[in-house]
């Protein structure tokens, strides 16, 4: 037997495997699990003409061979370039120096975390949070602990000034190495934080003596219904100028999620040459020719003409879940939740004394109806409610989405 | 400032970046180090094919969606066929379940070492072993120690019996958590292991009550020149039964090293899910997109017949840079190699009071003279000697072959 690590010791099944497990028991049972995106709107031309136009390009098809560590030079400007237009302050060119590419921004969160923190270390997330992120923490050996929100889900920083003074006071403040947001359309909860939110966080932390690195994950930025959410990046923020901040998006969700590209920014060049050398050692490089279909579709205006399909589709879908919910009356059994302007996601309220946990008769009963959600327990760092749910409208058609809806709310019925 | 976690404080610059900075200063410089393969052999049009091929089957086009984290379920059964047509004694089934597709067989080695190792741990490698794996023990605070070798180059197994015997009775025995071999066609020695030595290793690891996982890193099988190379892998040789194992291969080396697709054989369960639990975290699945290509190419044929493209092309490129070392009288002055059978590289043995390293003269010389190479100090996990030097003949055609090697000789002139 082999004798493993205290990494290799945490190592636990995914909890979302145990869903997944149900959902093959059960061939009929629509998911609004997972957080794919939609078959039938990926980019099968506009990727096939990428290839081809590589194919037919002069010269040698160093798109076949490796690539540089931190990515494509020409798919860097593109990509700072592409963030310039939207926030006119950016210095454009520290940007493409900063701009690094990464297998999905998953790898560049593992990455963040790998250079920053040992175990027992401590990272502030929002609250909920995205719950791949919060087992990697897990996996590390580093706790999670939420930002303090009100009862509107809005960043409350005069609670959080309360408990960074505590953590200063307990020595815990030491062990303070990350503060990390879902900014735009966050997975789970839509939310988008504000600038004055985003700003007033600034000034707290400072207020503080936490200038901590900051990790921006932007991933569904791109995916808005009816306009760009309209708050700046913390890259663009003056209150964050002296915070080391890793801003983070992907290709993956607004285009093709198998072809796992995404990118981080970081303004602090030691911590970049950190991440950078143990990039070195995963993969030396994400795959070059993934890279240069993603550059193609961005140079040639086809991964911004599926943008103008997509947003739309998602909107209608998203329009059809939360209709038939309502309609199915999940209102007046004490079921909360918000329309968002983007994402993928609903993020629902059930009433407080009802456990939707994994190993709930609310659950066990949606999987016997034949739908399956995220139970939003497994979004919380800590201070674990047991009442919110996760339900992704990126998979599944209109009409499923509908019928869907309505197994969800019989259920519902039968758990006031 | 970030406060870096004991990981980032080992970043150290990759060692193999000073010397591409000397490649940028000199544009006229003829470059033997890189382990890139021949741009003018990359299978352009079999991923053309591969693409169309899958742009046009019918359903939906779940290869541009997220995939499994252990990889596509057809391309893992076709890869685990693949390997039980060269082994005629191996379960196909099992081999099925124990593989996993990885961001190249690098992601393979880094999940690997995290599962097993602590900072401060000890893992044997072959002697000389791949210098990638050495810095990344390294970025892991684990420490490399050479698998003893004799004169010829081959394991030497009672020295090992002796060592093995030493490390019990100092008590480091506890701390040894893995061995690793690049036993085709070495990365960088070219040499491969017989089933002799293989088995030899087997017991004497057996027999010193240090039965601990093993790697076999088979990167370079495929590439061979006349013949495969005959000895099975550690997955087939009864010897290595009892052994956890871990046996990597590459989609990379001899198709499209831009696909960056690898994959990995684990005999142990336990430390198969290990690995997978932290691949979800950094990355949950290798870009489905890269599996397709793959999939689609060795499915129709394609991933063969380019196989029997570049094997006697790189067969020719080897003996061009041989021979013209050779005729150059490099022997004569003392140097020593083997022709390779198979892979990409020529290891020559400089005169033993001649130092190849990256701060020498010699290698500053052949800089100057426009020649590049890798020196074999980077090579070696402890008792490090200098008067190394790896060739790779991948990159370049065989005219600037010639000319590298005729400029390599000269600076070895001035140094005998």
């Amino acid at each position: 037997m082999p004798v493993f690590s205290a990494l290799g010791r945490r190592a636990r099944p995914p909890t979302i495997a145990r869903l997944m497990s149900l959902a093959l028991d059960n061939p009929r049972l629509l998911s609004l699990a997972a957080g794919f995106t939609d078959n039938r709107t990926l980019p099968v031309a506009a990727v096939q003409s990428a290839v081809a136009v590589l194919a037919a390009s002069p010269g040698e098809p160093e798109w076949l061979q490796y690539g540089a560590n931190q990515g494509r030079p020409r798919l860097r400007e593109l990509l700072a370039a592409r963030l310039g237009a939207v926030e006119p302050g950016l210095d454009v060119a520290a940007v493409h120096r900063e701009l690094f590419v990464t297998n999905g921004s998953q790898q560049a969160l593992y990455l963040a975390m790998q250079a920053l923190c040992d175990p027992g270390d401590i990272v502030l997330v929002d609250r909920p949070s995205y719950f791949v992120f919060l087992e990697l923490l897990s996996g590390l050996g580093v706790e999670a602990r939420s930002l303090p929100v009100d009862a509107a889900g809005k960043l409350d920083t005069p609670a959080l000034g309360a408990q960074l003074g505590a953590m200063a006071a307990s020595g815990e403040r030491a062990r303070l190495k990350a503060v990390y947001l879902v900014s735009y359309f966050s997975n789970p909860s839509g939310r988008s934080l504000d600038a004055a939110e985003k700003n007033a966080l600034a000034a707290t932390l400072a207020a503080h003596d936490a200038v901590v690195p900051v990790i921006e994950d932007a991933a569904y930025r791109e995916l808005w219904f009816d306009a760009p959410h309209p708050a700046p990046s913390l890259l663009a923020l003056p209150a964050w100028a002296k915070f080391p901040r890793l801003w983070l998006s992907t290709l993956t969700k607004p285009f093709a999620t198998g072809l796992k590209a995404g990118y981080g920014i970081c303004t602090d060049a030691d911590w970049l040459a950190r991440m950078l050398y143990t990039k070195g050692h995963h993969d030396f490089g994400t795959a070059n020719f993934n890279q240069a279909v993603c550059e193609q579709a961005l140079a040639g205006g086809a991964f911004d003409a599926h943008l103008a399909v997509i947003r739309p589709a998602y909107a209608r879908k998203m329009h059809a879940l939360h209709g038939a919910l309502a309609a199915a009356g999940l209102p007046a059994r004490g079921w909360r939740w918000r329309e968002p302007a983007g994402g993928l996601y609903l993020w629902l309220e059930a009433p407080p004394a009802l456990d939707t946990g994994l190993d709930s008769a609310f659950c066990r009963a949606c999987v016997e109806a034949g739908v399956l959600y995220v139970p939003g327990e497994l979004c919380f760092g800590d201070a674990v409610p047991r009442n919110f749910v996760r339900l992704s409208y990126g998979v599944l058609a209109e009409p499923d989405l509908t019928e869907a809806a309505r197994r969800f709310a019989t259920v519902a019925e039968k758990f006031v």
